[in-house]
């Protein structure tokens, strides 16, 4: 317990180090870390998690910026720990009550902040977004085709969806995994902030149904991994209204936004979506893993994924049966995702989670505005930051008198890449970099913790140029 | 932190009840679960976390037999809790070195006791035994038609996998994601015993490929949900290797005997399998969730489902990119489950899971010696238990007069559950039951809680006994 929240203490800690880096072999030698036959006393346990501990990366850290999941809330730390306690599974109301009930509530709050009537519908916590994602691809395929679950593939006409080019690859990993194949995930073109373009959308939608191909869903980012982009919801609403296809919001990194009230204009039309990814874990600061599918229609997460096994989901209990969440999951046994949140919920109240979504998006304001005229700076897009995500590229002195040549554009590409591996091994900070298109790397930096301060901002880009002017 | 503790030597104490059972709308209108807009502050938060665990149920407790997944380790608890505090992904190498690092050890050392050579292979862990098994079926598809990634399920012949009437409902289930579908899923007889009959097997792949078909898995199941019995894996192993068919092993219940030199005789054959599903978090006592697959082919996962995502699995890192496990998962972000098995492990040695193993073995076979031959009790299946699960009816005074015909039946079917509601409502013990082909309800007794004592199992008897006499 002492080692736990010393760790804890030092994570708040600006003067420690966000990870003591070591390498891959080093630390396989550094330490034993194999499993034997003989058991090993509290001493030495100990001393093995106090040794994890020392090796990892402090994601709490304020200066930790290299995930859209950052911050250690300790509400919601508490509340996993509690829910480690009591140690259970939900699939069903008769060893999970409580649980059970408080994902009812949850995801019925969620579902009246997206805008559905009454919070009407259905949906579950997974694990992970990449897994929420492909539960919507799969209940919109079983809503046009039904029989795919008894027949399979090999029963319908080949199906198409369409993400734009910024999505996220779980996309085309649940195509893969769903037996529709990557080849039908069409990526729509973006403009140059990374927002889906609607009329690409549309030219794709009438050339695959020229092909003899079904349109049967159109996943819409809000809130792209790397840009922090916004798919137009509305536009993209109506055309999924005309050709009749389901639409999907993969509002995994931006469905927070929705908890603010001077944000959630962001995500306009989500309201008219069939069902729609949103993770806490991210934006929200609940601690890992907590993300929601939430689907607009009742009943079709159970037709589409349940087997009626008897011997878990008997029908002659003593309760009602309705709260039984099981059999409409792919999992069978699943953890226990909610209670952070909602524990979390309790104590900020949705004020709280507004106040924090606020301050890191002015956060991310504050450093794009120091940034975009700064000498050595050159954004990757134009114009404020719609998300968290500030995107730009250090320049050292030595590139900045180049020309605007492929040397140039091979020696920048160089540069994020050298300045990461020094912030590790100094261990001030992380941010994360990364190339996109015809983009050499760049920071794509992220905020998402609300310990997180102008200074530490002002950190950052210090060290940025510190670690980066001899390049 | 005293509100959990007091949990945990509560959840040891069998002078505590198990449950304290409320019907679900008594629980939602007992409490004020709603979430707020406002704030709440600390001593309101420490109610809310009283008030979960006042309704829990004590999966830790001696006397909770309900699931595969009971008892409460302390150890496992402590290293679920520093996994909650390290907060972090299991995808880099970059963001959880150690944890990375743990999983590569655990696993290989799982598939050296599974028997491959030098431990060679692959896994993950995966968010429950269904998505392990999700994955093999996903895995030997890809072996058999790569192609099947790009161009899904159109680009290939009609695939069958082939898994035991008594194996577990999950394979269904990703048959139906995999958009192979349920009737592509065939299941082959058992004997008496709920083993796979390996003639069966053979007659059924041979039925497919004269329909011109095409086998591609064959689920064997090491430890059944219900009966606990192994199938016949030699002789699978056999069958598989003649038509060159994937061989996977569930043996998420199963998998643990594999610590024990006395039990372990009884999954012979798993050696040969492709891959091979087990849940520590099931008969090794880890918290939930703890599910590995193991596949014996290094590489093969990584090719199946990589996507490549440049942002997430940069290729210009400073350290060895062979510890980034993302690329391999389904999921994108995904928890860290293997610190408590790996302490776990630390702490008790692989003597210590045996002596767990065998002692949770040899209460199941106490059990059976109590009841099969006393007044009241007809077994399900005739010999000794070959897992901890023991299958039996209890058959009150007033029908053990009565002749085996349809009435009785009937009457029997509504034992276990007015037994099973009456023990929920005492909260002095919980069991399963269920119905199971053309047998009526039976109680499912299993025992994966060292915890438990002889005590124990007689406690259940006369729980029995006393809550059904009047029957």
């Amino acid at each position: 317990m002492d080692i736990l929240l010393q760790y804890v203490v030092k994570s708040f800690d600006r003067s420690t180090k966000v990870i003591d880096f070591h390498y891959p072999n080093e630390l396989l030698q550094e330490y034993n870390w194999e499993l034997t036959d003989q058991p090993q006393n509290l001493e030495e346990i100990l001393m093995h998690c106090q040794t994890t501990l020392k090796y990892a990366i402090k994601t709490g850290h304020p200066r930790y910026f290299n995930q859209l999941s950052t911050g250690l809330d300790m509400v919601g730390l508490a509340a996993d720990w509690l829910t480690s306690t009591a140690n259970t599974n939900m699939f069903t109301y008769e060893i999970a009550p409580v649980f059970v009930l408080l994902e009812y509530v949850t995801l019925k709050k969620m579902r009246e902040i997206i805008g559905w009537p009454g919070g009407a519908g259905d949906g579950i916590f997974s694990p992970g977004g990449a897994i929420s994602n492909m539960y919507a691809m799969l209940i919109a395929r079983f809503k046009m085709f039904p029989e795919v679950k008894e027949k399979g593939m090999a029963a319908v006409p080949r199906l198409i969806a369409f993400t734009s080019e910024h999505s996220h690859f779980s996309l085309k990993k649940g195509a893969a995994a769903l037996g529709i194949g990557t080849d039908s995930v069409i990526l729509i073109k973006c403009d140059e902030r990374g927002k889906m373009i609607p009329s690409d959308l549309e030219r794709r939608i009438i050339e695959a149904k020229q092909k003899g191909f079904v349109p049967f869903l159109v996943s819409a980012t809000a809130g792209t991994t790397v840009y922090g982009a916004f798919d137009p919801l509305l536009a993209v609403a109506d055309i999924c209204k005309k050709y009749k296809i389901w639409m999907h919001v993969d509002a995994a990194w931006g469905g927070g936004l929705l908890m603010s009230r001077k944000h959630k204009w962001k995500l306009s039309g989500v309201e008219r979506a069939n069902s729609v990814t949103w993770n806490p874990h991210k934006m929200m600061g609940v601690p890992l893993q907590c993300s929601a599918l939430l689907v607009r229609e009742e009943g079709l997460m159970q037709s589409c994924n349940q087997m009626h096994a008897s011997y878990l989901f008997q029908q002659d209990k003593h309760y009602d049966l309705s709260y039984d969440t099981g059999d409409k999951a792919l999992q069978c046994g699943r953890h226990v995702d909610v209670f952070k949140l909602w524990l979390m919920w309790r104590a900020k109240g949705a004020t709280g989670f507004e106040a924090h979504i606020d301050k890191c998006l002015e956060l991310a304001e504050y450093l794009y505005n120091i940034i975009k005229n700064r000498e050595g700076y050159e954004m990757v897009f134009d114009g404020k930051p719609q998300h968290t995500n500030v995107c730009f590229w250090y320049v050292p002195p030595s590139l900045r008198v180049l020309e605007d040549n492929e040397e140039r554009m091979s020696r920048l590409s160089k540069v994020a890449p050298v300045i990461k591996a020094r912030m590790m091994e100094y261990g001030t900070t992380m941010v994360s970099y990364q190339p996109l298109g015809d983009k050499v790397n760049f920071f794509r930096m992220v905020i998402s913790n609300p310990a997180a301060t102008h200074q530490d901002i002002d950190f950052l880009i210090e060290e940025i140029e510190r670690l980066g002017q001899d390049l």
